[in-house]
């Protein structure tokens, strides 16, 4: 009963003693050495190279090391009929609502205006924007969107939620489909983009999208750089219909040095931080797949592979 | 039946009709002309100019615009006997937490460092520091401390709270007096100061407050300048025991532009606007006020001008 991991962004050491510390039987192998390629029941993979799960005749399971597995349909050669798992992590989903939550404030409270009159030693008092001019619109509501709205509703924001599918959610008011989509965009003052990448979420964040949108409106991507159409987010910041945007993820990563966004100064960037996979947190979750899987059960978190989230 | 209306950080049209709107009965008058002295029940201030206040025969309430009274005490002509009232406005409190947490948030976040790498176009990735390394340390425990507090452990924050008296409260482990104090400030990775100001608590952020904090605390004050010692937080911020701060308020209002901490690359200056008083949202407390005093009854929110809160 083992594990390989593939991954160039997380720590295999941290890994390795995270699920040692829970159960020291558990075999550990760090891709490319699979050990015994028989005893691998459970690949936990990052970004893995294409091919690279093949020759593992008793793979149980695919478990992604982040909430998203995008980067596991990418592989054009991976092992059919094979279980995919999300992970569902409460740290990670903390990092999120915080991330989320202080680029909403930012933007609310003009922390750009701020700044920039204390390089310039300039008392300008700029007076807190009325909270009803920063309705927040997040697209996609799962684990993470819901506990970001939560929040943003707790600090006193007015928050809908767009899901491709109709969802009931409490406090918060929900919109779905395209024609939903189109009714959010239009009252959203800070849009933020939480949704699974998949071939109909795939650059929905457009020219047409960033029209519908008020005036000023501000675009917060958290989810990943294939969503948007950076072409046309650079162009609806600079003739004027956007203010802003805050962005965690790009269509290449790392970004370029010689891209845009670096140095345009109505965009944050940041280098796909906003939520890391703590393995001292999420190996619980990982040991109770492979415990699942081992006894032929239903992993959680499982992914529709016909969807792809 | 009239209001007489004295700030310069307030506007006085603004006030006129969100009063009018309540009770288009209620006379209002601006600084210096206050009409005919004898109608004037209630002195709505912020900052007045000592000895205004004077030559009001029917003078029942003074009330503050804020949620500070330290600006009325600093009248050495004060009407004797005329009770002095606070505002606690739901809005200004919403502000104050929204700011707060922003700039909690920020530093938890180490968001100067993740700006500092896009202005150098480095894609540096800044792991989380992990929430248990930012313990926050709220000194003043009122309604704002009590809403920033709630706020911060649903975020994940372990929140503490200093109090000069004791207090209980709920989720927020509470301390209190000089010993209270030290044990607070040496479990404070983020200090927070939304003290009122009054005589005990006027320096009370000196080279021994920062002594007593760990290595790499940080410092938010949204209270008064008076609370801090700026020479003393230079200090500590300079010889490396301090990580930086972020302040709202300070000795000299607005900030010398030859003032150090404007520059200071790790001081953040923003020019008191943490919470700004709306009108619309807290005239219907003023007029409840007026109306209490009109019959001879107790005001809302009335200090104790023997403590100076």
């Amino acid at each position: 009963m083992s594990i390989l991991f593939i991954s160039k962004a997380d720590n295999p050491t941290e890994w390795q003693q995270a699920l040692a510390s829970l159960d020291p039987e558990i075999g550990f192998q760090v891709w490319p050495d699979s050990g015994k390629p028989e005893d691998i029941e459970v690949a936990l993979v990052w970004k893995h190279p294409p091919g690279a799960l093949l020759g593992l005749p008793n793979l149980k399971l695919i478990q992604s090391l982040g909430a998203g597995v995008d980067h596991i349909f990418m592989d054009p050669r991976l092992p059919k009929n094979v279980p995919i798992a999300r992970l569902v992590d409460a740290e990670l989903t903390r990092q999120m609502v915080e991330y989320v939550t202080l680029a909403v404030l930012s933007r609310h409270r003009r922390l750009d205006l701020i700044r920039g009159a204390q390089l310039l030693r300039d008392w300008q008092v700029i007076p807190p924007v009325p909270i009803s001019c920063s309705r927040v619109g997040i697209l996609g509501f799962g684990e993470i969107g819901r506990a970001t709205g939560n929040t943003l509703v707790n600090l006193g924001f007015k928050v809908a939620s767009w899901t491709r599918t109709p969802h009931t959610v409490g406090a918060v008011a929900s919109y779905h489909g395209s024609e939903g989509f189109t009714s959010l965009l239009q009252k959203s003052d800070i849009l933020i983009c939480l949704l699974p990448l998949i071939a109909k979420t795939r650059g929905l964040l457009n020219a047409e999208a960033f029209a519908t949108l008020p005036t000023d409106a501000y675009v917060i991507n958290v989810a990943r750089g294939a969503h948007l159409i950076e072409q046309d987010l650079l162009a609806a910041i600079d003739n004027g219909h956007l203010s802003g945007a805050w962005l965690d993820v790009f269509d290449a990563e790392p970004l370029p040095s010689n891209h845009p966004f670096w140095a345009h100064p109505k965009i944050v960037v940041t280098p796909h931080l906003a939520g890391l996979t703590v393995a001292s947190s999420a190996a619980s979750q990982v040991i109770h797949n492979l415990r699942l899987v081992h006894i032929g059960k239903t992993p959680q978190n499982l992914v529709d592979p016909t969807v792809g989230y």
